[in-house]
C-alpha cells in the first residue's frame, strides 16, 4: 500500500488506529480453547469487531512462533482472512528482523512475497545492508526501530556521541540515506512523550508507528500534540488494551467498544488539522 | 548445554566449528528438489557428513521462514533429527530476536521450550528488558550481537560516546549487568580482525560466536590470534563455504572435506593453548 492510499483511509475513517494481534493462549477467553484453531477464531472475531475503527493490523510474530507450526498456520490464516475480507487495511508484521544482506533478503521474501504484507518492523543495529533488502519492494514499508516504548530503550538508544547526537537520532538521520518517506516509517514509543518533538526535527514527514498506548501507559493526546503532521503521519497501536479488554464471551464486543473509544479520540485529534 | 560440556566437546573433537544450516532452495543440488522435503534431506546429509568435525549447528531462521509452513516443518524436522542422532551438539537458532519484555518472553518460550535449543542470537537495540527474558533459562544461552561481520556494522556499532566508548563496547559492558559467562555469548564477525583485542579487554572470558569465515572473507588464524582464550572461548561459524561447496550429487562429501579442513586448522590453533 502506498502513502496516498494509507492517508486516504485514515481521513475516511477518522482513525489512525492499528490493532495489535498479539494473541496469548493464556489470555484468550476459555471457551475458545475448544475451537480447532483458537488463535484464528479469536483473531477473526477481533478483526470483524474492530475493522471499521482501525486502519491497520499488526500481528507480532513472537505470539505465533511460540506455538510452532500450529501458530504459524494461525498466522497465515489470519493474514489470508484479512486480505480477503478487509483488503483496505494496512498489515504490519511486527517481527523486528534484520541480518546480513543475504539473510535480510530472505526475510524480505518471507514477509513481502510469501505473505505479501505491507510493512515489517526492522531492527537497525546491523546497519545499511541489513535494512536495504527490505526497501527494494514497491509499496512495501520498512518500519525501523528508533526510540522504543520500553524501559530498556534507555540503555543504548539515548547514548550521545561526541557531537551530542543520540543513537536514535543517528538511526533517524542515517537511515534517510537508504529509504524515504514513502517506504520507511519509524517506531517511536508512545511513552516517549515530548521526545516526539526531537523526532520531528529529524524526520518531519515520515510516518511513525507508535506502540505503547494502553497497557504500556503512553498518552494519545501527547503523541498527537508532538508527533502529528499535516497528513497525520501516525499509526498508533494498541494491542492488549483492546484485544484482552474482556476475557468473557463478550470479548469481541468489548474490543469493539475499546477500539471505538480510541477512534473517537483520534477523530477529535484529526479534526484539529483542518 | 552448560559451558563445561561445551568446552569438553571442543577439546575432545579438537574443533570449535559451528556449521550454519542456511539452506537456500536455489543453491541446493538440483536432484534434491524431487524429494518430498528437499530442505530436510539436504540438512540431514550435511549433518551426517559434518557432525564429527563440528561441535555446533546454527540454522538461520530466515532461510526456513521464507518457505512458510513448509520451511518451518523442515526446521522442526532438522532440530528433531539433530537432537536424536547427535545429542552432544550445541544448537543455535540464529534469529536475532529482541522485543519488549512480554514479547521476548514469548520468543524465549519458542526457542528454549518449544524447540528446546541451546542458544539464540539476540539483537541488543531495545536494551535490558528485551534481553533478560532469555536469560532466565538454566543451561540456555543468549548470543548478543556486538560487532557483526557485515559492512553495515560500521553504521552504528562503532559510534563513540563522549568518553570514547563505542556502541559495541557499551553493549559488551552493559549486558554483563544482565548475564554472565555461563549464559551469554557475543557475536563478533571474523571480518573484524584486530578488533578482537578490544573485545577481549571488556569480555575476557565470554564465548564469542564468530561468523564471517569463508564466504564473507574473515581469517580463522587472525580470529584465534586475537580472540582465543584458555578454554577456547570461540565458536567459529561457516555456512556457505561448507554447505554449498558443491552443488552436485557429491555435495555432502565435499561439505565433509571442507569441514574437515577447517577442523584440522582448528586442531592446530587449539594445540597452541597447551
Amino acid at each position: 500500500m502506498n502513502r496516498t492510499d494509507l492517508v486516504k483511509q485514515i481521513f475516511n475513517k477518522k482513525s489512525f488506529l492499528c490493532v495489535g494481534l498479539d494473541v496469548d493462549m493464556n489470555k484468550i477467553p476459555k471457551h475458545l480453547l475448544k475451537e480447532e484453531d483458537p488463535i484464528f477464531a479469536f483473531n477473526k472475531a477481533i478483526i470483524d469487531a474492530t475493522a471499521k475503527y482501525c486502519v491497520a493490523y499488526k500481528p507480532n510474530l513472537a505470539f505465533y512462533e511460540c506455538y510452532g507450526i500450529k501458530g504459524m498456520i494461525a498466522f497465515e490464516r489470519t493474514i489470508s482472512y484479512l486480505k480477503s475480507a478487509y483488503p483496505e487495511h494496512f498489515i504490519i508484521a511486527d517481527a523486528k528482523r534484520g541480518d546480513i544482506g543475504n539473510t535480510s533478503t530472505m526475510y524480505a521474501k518471507t514477509f513481502f512475497e510469501e505473505y505479501n504484507l505491507d510493512a515489517l518492523t526492522v531492527a537497525p543495529y546491523m546497519g545499511e545492508d541489513s535494512v536495504k533488502p527490505f526497501l527494494e519492494y514497491k509499496d512495501k514499508w520498512v518500519i525501523l526501530l528508533a526510540l522504543t516504548s520500553n524501559k530498556g530503550s534507555h540503555d543504548f538508544q539515548l547514548i550521545e556521541d561526541k557531537n551530542g547526537e543520540r543513537l536514535f537520532e543517528k538511526v533517524l538521520s542515517k537511515s534517510q540515506e537508504w529509504g524515504n518517506e514513502d517506504n520507511m516509517m519509524y517506531v517511536v514509543g508512545a511513552t516517549q512523550g515530548k521526545m516526539f518533538e526531537d523526532i520531528r526535527k529529524i524526520a518531519p514527514n515520515h510516518f511513525l508507528l507508535v506502540p505503547g498506548v494502553g497497557a504500556q501507559g503512553g498518552s494519545l493526546q501527547e503523541v498527537c500534540q508532538y508527533g502529528m503532521i499535516k497528513d497525520c503521519g501516525l499509526l498508533v497501536n494498541s494491542s492488549r488494551g483492546i484485544i484482552f479488554a474482556s476475557n468473557g464471551t463478550d470479548y469481541a464486543d468489548v474490543a469493539a467498544v475499546k477500539a471505538h473509544d480510541i477512534q473517537l479520540e483520534m477523530a477529535n485529534e484529526l479534526s484539529k488539522l483542518a
